[in-house]
């Protein structure tokens, strides 16, 4: 072929170019905000290429996207763009990184293959960074793909987090984490954090170990006269389980606070939280829950604006009268909290409540029991979808009963010296929560594997990505 | 003394009281809101005893705190108000919480022993929660007590953090959080989490360790097609050091980006990031502020709206013409690094400046060169009161040049096999930055001891509280 006047339209960029070379001044528009009003403006983009066909004789089409935008580049030799431009851009693959400069144009027929409802009629084009050729079923559309062994999905991540539900999860997941610190600071909470490096409970083994949640140190905050505290950050389990529903490393979502009157206090919490939460997901991140509805279909989670409160013996009672053999004494298996959750949904019309006034013997120490009967105590958990997402309720503030408490259960008292001596100045009744970060966002959208929520899922079988 | 007829007005509170036992509907008002507006109101309000005074025969005023805010209390005897409940409330001690329902009244003096400047005539006090009899030293006025040993400090942290300026410390520390949340959603980037347990870089010892920082994962995914990207995490270090200016763990702000053309794109978010950070303190937390400043004495950071980018090179020569001997191509150590801060701020006046265009060899192996010396790289550190808090700059993402500088550099290549993959698949250019959110609040405040700015700060010789 011979010499093109007009090569120096498209090219390979080479690496020195990309090593902040200068400072041109030039902008880039990102492809989100491309739409009719930037018709026969000249921009530059940059961005993946995702497809590229060819259209006739002359033309390349192709889809361009950068995060989870994309766009239609349209190529069609002419007088200014020469047949040796539309090779070069013929020659570039899937996920290559390319530059683009053009011109907006408005088609009169629908685009279906990109976000973005304008096309761009291509002037330059610049290759900057290859990819090595790759036949990853991962990169196909997301519906040929739900059959992926998951373990090799976490080998080949940097595929599978490129599809679009992945990506979308992501930006649901941050959502979650807006709105959780939005809210919470809105209602006068301060964000804190605890240490992660702590001391064991365990009088053999080592002296220190991961935190499995800050639930101690939160209490803590409280006698330090804090008022009402939140914590964002991570909780390590070193269970060796490879079940699809745990993490062994994950981000806690914790808040403690004073409790003026009664554990209500606190399940008003979480109803406020979780409601408004559910409702702001619900309004913003429409496209992302599209997305991922493409690759893992999934019904909308159905709440209420008020959330049913039951007691753990009305809950026993549902199941009973259901025909189900319950201990009434004993904390629900999987099973039963599942037909829980169907009852609950048949009567009330809601996958999202509340089960309050547990057993004492199945929970924690620090459980505050009931003023009328010790066999059961101030606490609650929280249901989505028949899956317990959240467990809390108030805590033990008197040092004398916290004590007696904490001995009955076999706990070392010198294990948890400074958290039982942070209630020797006078606290103030207490209580709280933690819920799970990535279960939010797997049951709000109904998925079956929590793996799919987290960006690496680090377990005890394997430590990469 | 004989029976009082008005005994229901006060007295201690039975725990069963306060184990949930009814919801009342009767609303507390905080502290905070009090002003004239609710003058001659009847209200109901929580706190725990800040002081407790006599005032004639017949009175007592009690100082009621509840988290940072203060409020008067005044007990007269008269013909609703008995002298056995005077007698009462004198034998309240210092830090019991107590409930107090009273009138709103505005005094025709100043009130100088709390934070809000009206009064509460009591008709009914009720404690609920005693504290142990103590002397500690940190529960005198804040500034008596610069001199405690900041070991004993953290045994009696739970008196400690009681002090207003380290209860007001992590209100600006939830600030910074806050805002550096909300400066980068605002730009677009997206928040992460990564894994906190990941594999070793060493050939020798355990598989697996706590992460120093999100480094490698935040760029995985930029190469995964994230865009940009930030992370508010744990990051731990072994380092035995006892020194003031480390901590073992703390919380990491980083942040990774496409660059589009230079790395100043990224010094850009630095300083659009930092200056609207430091403005929104100023402006939001005078009161946090001050009430650190009466026990840290310090002056406000100087910075400019536009930050000077000094490059390294020049720093060196500033340096040298102040009489200073510099390797020009070693890192400064920190008596030199406080010295450039002097001088930068003598010349521009301010103590907020980058430095840039550091030696390749003080740089880790992911630092990109320059186009044009290979002896210096598209790095930066940034500086607040002339100590280091940021560091950043270009990273490879050339799979080659990746490879090379890593061998170069004496990585072993299997040990960071999943990140050198993400390169396969076609990278933009990409930069970011991470710094210590603790260090950001205590070089903003001018404190010495970073321990001051961390709720437990454990370390390899403590892990409680």
């Amino acid at each position: 072929m011979e010499a093109d006047p007009l090569s120096e339209n498209y090219g390979e960029v080479v690496i020195q170019d990309l090593q902040s070379k200068h400072i041109s001044g030039r902008r880039l528009t990102e492809i989100r905000f491309f739409n009719e009003t930037l018709k026969d403006k000249t921009v530059l983009i940059r961005g993946k290429i995702q497809t590229s066909r060819c259209v006739g004789k002359n033309s390349r089409f192709l889809v361009l996207k950068e995060k989870v935008s994309s766009i239609q580049c349209v190529l069609t030799v002419e007088d200014n763009l020469s047949p040796q431009m539309v090779k070069f851009a013929t020659s570039l693959s899937k996920e290559f990184n390319v530059e683009i400069e053009g011109i907006v144009s408005v088609p009169d027929y629908p685009i279906k293959r990109a976000t973005q409802n304008v096309e761009l009629q291509v002037t330059k084009i610049y290759c900057f960074s290859e990819a090595l050729p790759n036949k990853k079923k991962a990169l196909q559309p997301a519906k040929q793909i739900p059959h992926v062994n998951p373990d090799k999905c976490l080998n080949f991540r940097v595929l599978d987090v490129c599809t679009p539900a992945n990506q979308q999860m992501f930006r649901i997941q941050c959502q979650v984490d807006s709105e959780f610190m939005q809210y919470l600071l809105s209602e006068g909470f301060l964000g804190i954090d605890t240490p992660k490096v702590i001391a064991t409970s365990q009088t053999d083994g080592p002296p220190a170990c991961l935190a499995q949640s800050p639930q101690l140190h939160k209490q803590m905050a409280i006698c330090w006269g804090f008022g009402s505290v939140f914590e964002i950050g991570s909780v390590f389990r070193a269970e060796k389980s490879k079940k699809l529903r745990y993490l062994c490393e994950c981000i806690g979502l914790d808040l403690e606070m004073e409790i003026k009157e009664h554990y209500s206090d606190v399940m008003d919490v979480v109803e406020g939280l979780f409601v408004s939460m559910f409702d702001s997901l619900n309004e913003k991140c429409k496209k992302e829950l599209e997305a991922i509805g493409n690759q893992y279909p999934f019904k909308p989670l159905k709440y209420l604006k008020k959330t049913p409160r039951l007691t753990f013996e009305e809950g026993v009672q549902m199941l009973k009268e259901d025909g189900v053999k319950v201990n009434p004494l004993r904390d629900l298996n999987k099973q039963l909290k599942r037909k829980l959750g169907k009852l609950v949904l048949e009567k009330y019309g809601t996958e999202f409540c509340i089960l309050h006034r547990y057993p004492t013997a199945i929970r924690p120490f620090y459980t505050m029991p009931s003023h009328d009967n010790p066999t059961y105590s101030n606490s609650f958990d929280v249901f989505i979808r028949g899956e317990e997402i959240i467990s809390g309720g108030q805590r033990v503030h008197d040092l004398e009963l916290l004590i007696t408490r904490a001995e009955s259960c076999g706990i070392n008292l010198k294990s948890i010296e400074a958290y039982i001596d942070a209630f020797r100045y006078g606290t103030p009744p207490l209580g709280g929560f933690g819920v799970g970060f990535e279960k939010v966002v797997m049951l709000f959208c109904g998925l079956n594997n929590i793996r799919e929520t987290s960006l690496c899922s680090p377990n005890p079988q394997r430590i990469t990505p």
